[in-house]
């Protein structure tokens, strides 16, 4: 499959490099290539042009240029500014096809922990469906991790993965990339509204990222 | 232990009576004692008075009297009533005391499914912590149905439990009820902000139940 990931920090550069790894032709997407690729500040993290090098078959575009040669689009931006990408990466580019969106709505404007700018009543899945309707949007993934994400099976036990949305067949399409991941209990929640359920997680996730001292781990529903 | 339940709903029930089994002393608090008794008709469930022929050592009075005479008092209230109920047990009957809070902030006043009257930026519990300065609030097993509350055991596999107050010995206090009850992951999230992330949970929970059909199943925080 042609891929799209929007976004070039740990959540893109993960499922960028994994989807590449399981045999898709992906292309990330950011705003200024020729910035990106010179970057040498990274917040300790390897720069994206070291990353690049060790993943040669992973193109490099502009949002809109990557979203136009993809079937599927996958939202791996700050939920602050994933509208504003999408709104760069094109309507036009975006319909028709599956938006998988696995950002949070954090809101760090109070300091930490992050609360979130959309809860309960909405959701950053629905504004982004709101947004752009001709597109077929799936929340998922965005309870873990990145590493974790992508590599599911390398925690001691199976956890869950929850997929919302309103389009079926694209519900379908993301569980098959989530079974190829590694991910063994994927649970669909329903419609795109219940994104608002799997979002407000996110500061227990904080929560137990602070006290268990490591990302690596996740939820599995026992019954 | 000289324990407090109040509430005489299911969550009520189950604490009260599971309580009352592991050896505890146990008084359910109610607003009517006398009303409680005769109440022929609860929602399908068996009366208050079906129930307590089956659980004769737990006593039955009002909140404040129930209170009164504890050493530990439990909110199994439903969120919206809480505050009300904890002023009829009266701050001097709290103070000092362990507050088990395992109330959900659900408001129902929107449809189906409920949403959350306090969320993100404050919690039920520290908006009950606020109005009881003297007592040591602890949040805890709201992220679960009532039977798997008290006899987590009887999922097919380990389970968390989550545990959030600001006064260490309350919360040491509260786990070992936890234990007692057969909770084998008791996961101390830290001070009382922490119920944030925890209430925060229940959209998605109330998503798994529809999906899943059953209220039988409890997250496990894999690591």
């Amino acid at each position: 499959m042609l891929i799209a990931v929007l976004g070039t920090g740990s959540v893109g550069r993960a499922l960028a490099g994994r989807l590449d790894e399981l045999g898709h032709t992906v292309t990330v997407g950011t705003r200024d290539p020729e910035a990106t690729r010179t970057r040498t500040d990274d917040d300790g993290r390897a720069t994206y042009a070291e990353w690049a090098g060790a993943h040669p078959h992973i193109g490099l575009e502009r949002f809109a240029a990557a979203a136009a040669g993809a079937e599927l689009v996958v939202n791996a931006t700050g939920g602050d500014v994933s509208l504003d990408v999408l709104t760069l990466a094109g309507a036009d580019n975006l319909a028709g096809k599956v938006l998988l969106d696995v950002a949070n709505p954090l809101d760090h404007s109070h300091g930490f922990p992050p609360r979130l700018f959309v809860k309960d009543a909405d959701s950053l899945a629905e504004m982004i469906q709101r947004a752009f309707p001709a597109a077929r949007v799936v929340k998922s993934l965005n309870t873990m991790n990145a590493d974790v994400m992508v590599r599911p099976a390398e925690l001691p036990g199976p956890t869950s993965v929850f997929v919302s949305g309103d389009d079926a067949e694209a519900k379908q399409l993301v569980t098959g990339l989530l079974v190829a991941m590694g991910h063994t209990d994927v649970i669909d929640l329903g419609g795109l509204a219940t994104a608002r359920g799997a979002e407000m997680v996110l500061p227990l996730w904080i929560s137990l990222r602070l006290h268990l001292g490591t990302n690596a781990f996740n939820f599995h529903v026992v019954r």
